[in-house]
């Protein structure tokens, strides 16, 4: 047996999400389908993070264990085939010892969440970023944002849906950062919780707005209530884009 | 008689090209017919470029000529409104003077060309970039380029279709700029000639693969015969930038 690391992109649109469904595509039944086909035998894959229906992943990190002999390279250029059309790519594929895992062995995981400040209307950025019209103050979002760094009880940003153990979290890092139009939210954590980021940037785009001040959003964070959410962002604008192990 | 300037961004891939074609959906057409359905009155678009089918635009300049009063922002919005869910959107409209013509007047054009230089297909890029596999050396490209900036006759760069009545242009400026696995070749000219930016770019790819010298490209260009075209690259990472007036 062989475990094979990979590293995933995928253009979220057309899928339930990363986790098999059955009542729809997802991510992890067309990875598992295009190695099956490729080595004969049914596999696994397991993540390094959950991503909703239409998140992105610039760099998801996935194992499957292969029973039988494989050249690493060889297993990456016939899964890329076999995904086709669907927009999955496997940048990177190695093989890695058997106590690596790709959920259990990660210590961090890292989003990005893309805004597209303008009034007119997205074209090919369309699913692949969060459009506000209206005129965002993403200074002011960067300094409340600042407020949920460290450890906190996120309830208030959390998913019904959340199965998490615990709603207790530590934010490492947000950052928020305008290039023109785009409006860029950098988070790091070693987790997350269900809906957690794009529950953070709903409410921070109500700071940008000016409908919320920094005080608002501390009192949500200290709220630990569901009902003290201002808003929950699309997953349009959503990417994983680093998990990190020792 | 008022004459209001657009600036268009769009996505080439569902279109036949900017102008208006008997055989498949146009950009030029979209709006036209955006425009005749906000105002009930039918018009005629003219565009600073002419890009080909699945040739993309940040930023077109063009202008209408609307036989009643109308508000420029009301225009805009309703506009975009009937534009839906075409992958066109207007980002800028302001009334002009009928001096001003959107093609005549324009004294510089700006492209970017946009190659993914990676082993794995393209997921949310296709169709927005060309994907090479094979390492391109990007200063080799930006060191070859520079034989073309100049006036030349580009015969070699320029498509059988062309209705330019001469072939020769002056160049402006071209740079080859990576950023990690991404390489944009920025071109700018009083004007271009047909297929001349994807032609360029196709034959400076063989430089960054090493299959053609700096030496082969001049020679390229020095023999101002189509049959010396090394390849002409796909449209899919060609942009038009920046229409540029006095």
């Amino acid at each position: 047996m062989t475990r094979f690391a990979m590293t995933l992109e995928y253009d979220g649109r057309p899928f339930m999400g990363l986790q098999r469904q059955k009542h729809g595509p997802s991510v992890q039944q067309a990875v598992e389908e295009a190695v099956e086909a490729t080595i004969g035998l049914p596999v696994t894959l397991y993540a390094a993070g959950r991503t909703d229906a239409g998140v992105h992943a610039e760099a998801m990190r996935v194992h499957v264990d292969v029973e039988r002999d494989f050249d690493a390279f060889r297993l990456m250029e016939a899964v890329n085939a076999h995904l086709r059309p669907a927009p999955i790519a496997v940048s990177q594929c190695n093989a890695v010892d058997e106590e690596w895992h790709a959920r259990f062995s990660c210590i961090g995981r890292r989003y990005r969440y893309d805004i597209i400040n303008r009034r007119a209307p997205l074209t090919w950025q369309k699913g692949l970023a969060w459009r506000v019209a209206v005129e965002l103050d993403a200074e002011a979002m960067h300094e409340a944002a600042e407020y949920l760094v460290g450890q906190h009880d996120f309830t208030t940003f959390r998913s019904a849906h959340c199965q998490a153990q615990s709603p207790v979290k530590t934010l490492d890092r947000i950052d928020v950062v305008r290039q023109s139009e785009r409006i860029s939210v950098h988070v790091a954590a070693r987790s997350f919780l269900h809906h957690q980021v794009r529950s953070m940037v709903g409410c921070l785009s109500l700071v940008g707005r000016g409908q919320w001040s920094a005080d608002d959003l501390q009192a949500a964070l200290e709220a630990k209530d569901r009902q003290a959410l201002g808003l929950n962002a699309p997953p349009d604008g959503l990417y994983f884009v680093e998990a990190v192990y020792p």
